[in-house]
């Protein structure tokens, strides 16, 4: 198995998140929170048609994410639980997601709202989401989401700076 | 801006996809293939809870995909469109999400079904989904989906290769 894999960073979030500390922990904690996609100025031309999409997934680099632990204690539970089946940052990969809303798109910037990035965050791609293939029925959520009402009101600490 | 991160792959997908013509195009057209997730063994302490989940992201990379084109016309359309309103793999970013079902996690290997990835596929990262972080109400879908019911029957043929 080759280990390494040398991926682009295509562009930069700009967000109002200046610290890791006092986040939202999910873009449901940052509906109002505005901000923008810088695109590498040579990859403009793939934005064409982002603007029908409502929404979208960003995929980023946890640039500033501390060590990778296997084993957390998630911000929205008291025990420790296997890092992928949290959203932590700390995670091997460290590939953060994070569905968006589409505002505008100008030229090589696209204005987002709802974001919970870090501001200067690497970017690694833009997705549009799409319900058909994003939505699934009959879902069991293991530990989490006793007390997901919370997640919109939760902001994180420095655990996992 | 670094052009170049670093990424860790920490696994390898198995399915029976073993040619990028003919495959399914998405999960949804992938219902009952099965396929297992081979970590590699200095993570499995990771996959702790994760049986819980009935559905996880995968996030992987598109190692077999064609030269990148910021145009492309997708499987679903006929016109030409911006490569970040598709789900297209010849994007920069060479990264792929499919949201499939967990069937059990035994040690370091994780047995899945609706699996839509070719097979020896390099894993980057896996998420649990989460309905109340990952859904979205109110959604447009842009040139998308006049004939999403069809996306469970539409099958890859060799552009993208």
């Amino acid at each position: 198995m080759n280990k390494h894999i040398d991926l682009t960073c295509i562009g930069i979030i700009h967000t109002p998140y200046k610290d890791l500390k006092n986040m939202p922990i999910q873009p449901v904690g940052a509906k109002d929170t505005e901000g923008t996609l810088e695109l590498a100025p040579e990859y403009a031309a793939g934005l064409k048609d982002l603007e029908g999409f409502s929404h979208v997934y960003l995929l980023y680099h946890f640039h500033k994410a501390g060590e990778m632990k296997l084993e957390v204690v998630p911000y929205m539970d008291t025990h420790t639980r296997g890092v992928f089946s949290t959203r932590s940052p700390l995670r091997p990969g460290r590939i953060g997601l994070s569905i968006v809303e589409v505002v505008r798109v100008e030229d090589n910037v696209v204005h987002l709202r709802g974001v919970d990035v870090l501001d200067g965050t690497p970017l690694l791609d833009i997705k549009p989401y799409i319900p058909q293939f994003d939505q699934r029925d009959n879902v069991r959520t293991g530990w989490m989401c006793k007390d997901c009402e919370d997640v919109a009101n939760a902001r994180s600490d420095d655990r996992f700076v």
